[in-house]
């Protein structure tokens, strides 16, 4: 825990996968892990394991393993993912109906607390507990409540002109879903952007590899 | 375009972005870009950019830049993106509808050809001009047509079930969205995982830090 400062990029890339093996042994009930089982589940090597959490205090003892729940909690401490930081999501479509959804399964890191789209018709509606409002409404409601986060799930189209709305209503960070750059913009914010396409041309790349050899 | 095979994985990670940036480049008619402006967009530095690229021939030129046809064509084949596997997608819920869509309006790399669901009140509807089916249907499905990719849009609790029906149909490529690691069960498949709840984890620890400086 003394090292925490330190902590490198790559480890925190790889602390939530870390995370979700760990809370499914917590789950189980199992108390202990070494570190060539969590190497196996990371595809990744025991040493590699043993660095990564190195940088973070004495949880692993000779012949029995790291602690479960310590490792866990500590990572859950590096993450902040217990913070329930307030968000809005803008575009209640297919995509953003399941990213909501998914924040409300989560129960960390986020609190949805609205949700916007500019379709009348979906407006007065409930996703998971959270009112659907009118995009009209959008700078209103940033006033009366302190907004950390924004989802974007709008269309290429629409996209910039929320941003740029989100942006003068305060918000600084966002999980965006649209192929706009919001950081092209606006560099003091912080955005997670989450490129479908750029996955699918990922995995086809990796097809076309593997039919060549 | 000689030095292709040696193209690194991490050069590759970066490539889907050049793509999409050199796409809108040309479709506003740009011919040429220069490393610094196409360094600005991916965060980058010039240098990265050329030595990036100096792996796929030389298409730079000195006062001019790069040609921004001549690379995006480059990136579209070293992706392979022009191939249209044949996909089927299973779980057609608000993910799976929203996955269908961006698949179908792509026009690359996957031809969906096939959407099933256990839910009967889904089977018969039609999404982005694709049927949805039972998921009884699937092995005779994937008996009749040689199927490449499976994209999993499933709940938990079925995942495992459905890849194993997958894997014995002759699937060996997923795009998966469940929480399930089906390259844990079986060594031979190429998998792509979009785990959602870990994008947001890497938002949630980006905040914190931010709010700690």
């Amino acid at each position: 825990m003394a090292k925490r400062d330190n902590i490198s990029s790559s480890v925190v890339r790889r602390l939530p996968r870390y995370y979700r093996f760990l809370r499914e042994l917590d789950n189980q009930g199992v108390s202990h892990v070494s570190s060539n089982e969590l190497a196996k589940r990371m595809s990744s090597t025991a040493s590699q394991v043993r660095q990564d959490f190195n940088c973070f205090g004495e949880f692993g003892q000779q012949g029995i393993g790291y602690s479960v729940t310590q490792l866990r909690e500590e990572i859950e401490n590096i993450l902040g993912i217990k913070c329930l930081y307030k968000a809005i999501l803008v575009g209640a479509g297919n995509i953003g109906t399941a990213v909501a959804n998914q924040i409300i399964a989560e129960r960390r890191c986020f609190e949805l607390v609205g949700i916007f789209d500019s379709d009348r018709a979906k407006v007065g509606s409930v996703i998971s507990g959270v009112d659907v409002l009118h995009t009209d409404d959008l700078e209103k409601f940033l006033e009366e409540n302190e907004i950390v986060t924004a989802v974007i799930c709008v269309p290429k189209r629409a996209v910039e002109e929320i941003a740029d709305r989100l942006y003068a209503g305060g918000v600084r960070s966002f999980w965006n879903f649209s192929h706009y750059d919001i950081s092209m913009k606006y560099d003091d914010v912080i955005v997670e952007n989450v490129h479908l396409s750029d996955s699918l041309m990922q995995l086809c790349f990796r097809i076309n590899r593997k039919t060549a050899l």
